[in-house]
């Protein structure tokens, strides 16, 4: 009797299908996120197709969450009651099986939210989403980054990605020069992008909720971690070639998360994207 | 005795004198908006010609409205202490006479915005707001949309529009396909505009900021509103003629809103965008 | 015994080597700013090559002022908690010796943020940038503006600007037409700029932010805060010259922000900016 294996890399085939299903179905995704990067993810969501909603209060969350599509959940700029709301919503969520997305955003070197993003863990995010500081310091591994930015290699934060992913039955992406995505025992790099990305504030935080908007038209989380990152740096890329900066970049990207369709996500990974 | 009736459709020259008196008098709006759509709107106010006040907490709420030349409530990310700054600069307003408009985002589906929503109602805003789903839920009517997009058309909102402005004695705008302002037994119906509008996050928000910078300057509520409307849905077109996506949309429609003048308003009136 | 004095204005090699240090140092600048500009502030951060950290709750705040690089205090729209968040970053910042700017916006008019504002200032801001009013409004010596608008010009706010410094021991930066920088007896002004600076929500409030990022690398608080002003000024000049309007300027501002360096700010002192 032989066991059917997921396989390890998504396909092509199933890379664009999870492209189309985004544009198709438009999943409604709520985002509980950082104060700093509300306009760009909300227009990110549109441009790939999904529909954002930014309900983030503790009267709100938790009966949102079980309707929405998908929910991201990032701790960037916590206060008190903002982080109530979070945990009704994670509660939610995974009660009423919306996948949901948590981006430790800084976790590791500071206490508050290392403790929140900790009890947000209990309820079994479909996805992490982070860098390697950030994926290492919610596990305890490491000592956190700088602010924002991964003061770790990707590669050191793998074993603790998969430990993460064990305990949550889900995947976990560490995004870098090269993405690293794992669920159970796969794992999958995502080449290619820009540090053009890095350069834009809420690029990465983005990112998370177009996660959670794959995630939504996808029962692997795998698959949906891969393709959202995919599709972020192929924009990436795109917009790149058209900036004269950083700021004309950020727009150019939004542009580009629009175009990116299921045909050049396919040919991106018959081109070896994947690793 | 004949009784001088409000000609039900703006004519040009008033659509262009309003549009003329924003940019002279370049009234101060105070926004208490959601977190999502703040610098947007403060963006689309000074490319008009107002002068953005992002006024929302509850020590300064209502002493600013009474010296604001208008005041924007829009429920979009409500916490408590934001729904009672909003009520006093709703109270405020009201009592100093500065003109108001409150846009009922995603009220009717979610219990705690569309309590907030009603109550602000009771000080009787100069202009609603809202898409057809967002006017039926405040009024009881509908069962609320999909977040923030309406899952009802326009033509279904008018007769609860209608009823809205009866109880405020203001105008409702009922912003779809074509826009539908009425007051009282008055309606007009703007025509025009870009599905690119519904795909750039804070819009539609900062539509209701522009219809304050009208009332600020209008005593009539419907000509506010109508012109308002125009002139968006004017930048609207003229920034879809020139973007390559959704992120060059909205910082074309911004250039365009500044661009659009007197002329080009009454220009429109003529061609028959009104009906 | 002659004493050795600090010459009054900065030389061109002082302000190119400031701007090479922030490039190279990539300072850590936490931002407790509005919600209306986080967006814009981090990304002219970026773009001059610091690195943002919106660190703003009550929890973190104090402890990550004590190894931020810099940081920047705006109380454009306050609340409480964030009020509390403030003056605990602003103490621990004065209390380690980490240089802190701040932006008293719209102080003066305001009774809530005025007090607020004042507070904070027994903290002894590294420097503190802000328009006539606001400067003026901080003293006790005005009204405040209109909102976030001026109305005292610059130089009647020189004598406010020189007693302030004397109080905090640090600079005072009065933005205008043309820049005034104040430190105890030195004065430096700065010319250039683009009107368009004052059509872009948060290009002020991201001014300070590159304050602190100068401040950081910089011991002398004028050079600071002139070689900050120089660089955004530039900056809006040359995004001036590229842009069809407000929305395409701010975005070119950006880019421009980046491409301004070391040569092109000492070649500006040359030239005569600095009087």
């Amino acid at each position: 009797m032989a066991a059917v294996l997921t396989p390890v890399r998504p396909t092509a085939d199933a890379v664009a299908a999870a492209r189309e299903a985004v544009q198709h179905s438009a999943p409604l995704v709520q985002c509980l996120t950082n104060s700093v990067v509300t306009t760009i993810t909300a227009n990110a969501l549109l441009a790939v197709g999904a529909a954002p909603a930014m309900v983030d209060n503790v009267h709100e969350a938790a009966a949102f969450a079980a309707i929405a599509s998908g929910v991201l959940v990032n701790v960037g700029t916590l206060d008190d009651e903002r982080a109530r709301a979070m945990l009704l919503a994670a509660q939610s969520a995974h009660g009423s099986g919306t996948p949901w997305v948590l981006d430790p955003v800084a976790v590791g070197g500071l206490e508050f939210r290392t403790r929140v993003a900790r009890e947000l863990l209990a309820h079994a995010p479909t996805v992490v989403r982070g860098n390697a500081s950030e994926v290492l310091g919610l596990t305890g591994a490491g000592a956190g980054g700088r602010g924002v930015d991964s003061t770790s290699g990707v590669d050191e934060a793998v074993d603790a990605a998969r430990a993460l992913s064990r305990r949550t039955g889900g995947a976990v992406a560490v995004s870098g020069e090269v993405d690293v995505v794992v669920a159970g025992d796969r794992t999958v790099r995502v080449s290619g992008g820009t540090p053009m990305l890095t350069r834009t504030t809420g690029a990465g935080c983005a990112l998370g909720a177009v996660v959670a908007a794959y995630a939504a038209v996808s029962d692997d989380p795998l698959l949906a971690a891969v393709a959202a990152h995919l599709h972020v740096a192929l924009a990436g890329e795109a917009a790149a070639a058209a900036a004269a900066g950083p700021g004309s970049f950020a727009i150019a990207w939004i542009d580009a998360l629009d175009a990116v369709d299921a045909g050049a996500m396919a040919a991106a990974v018959v081109r070896g994207r994947l690793g």
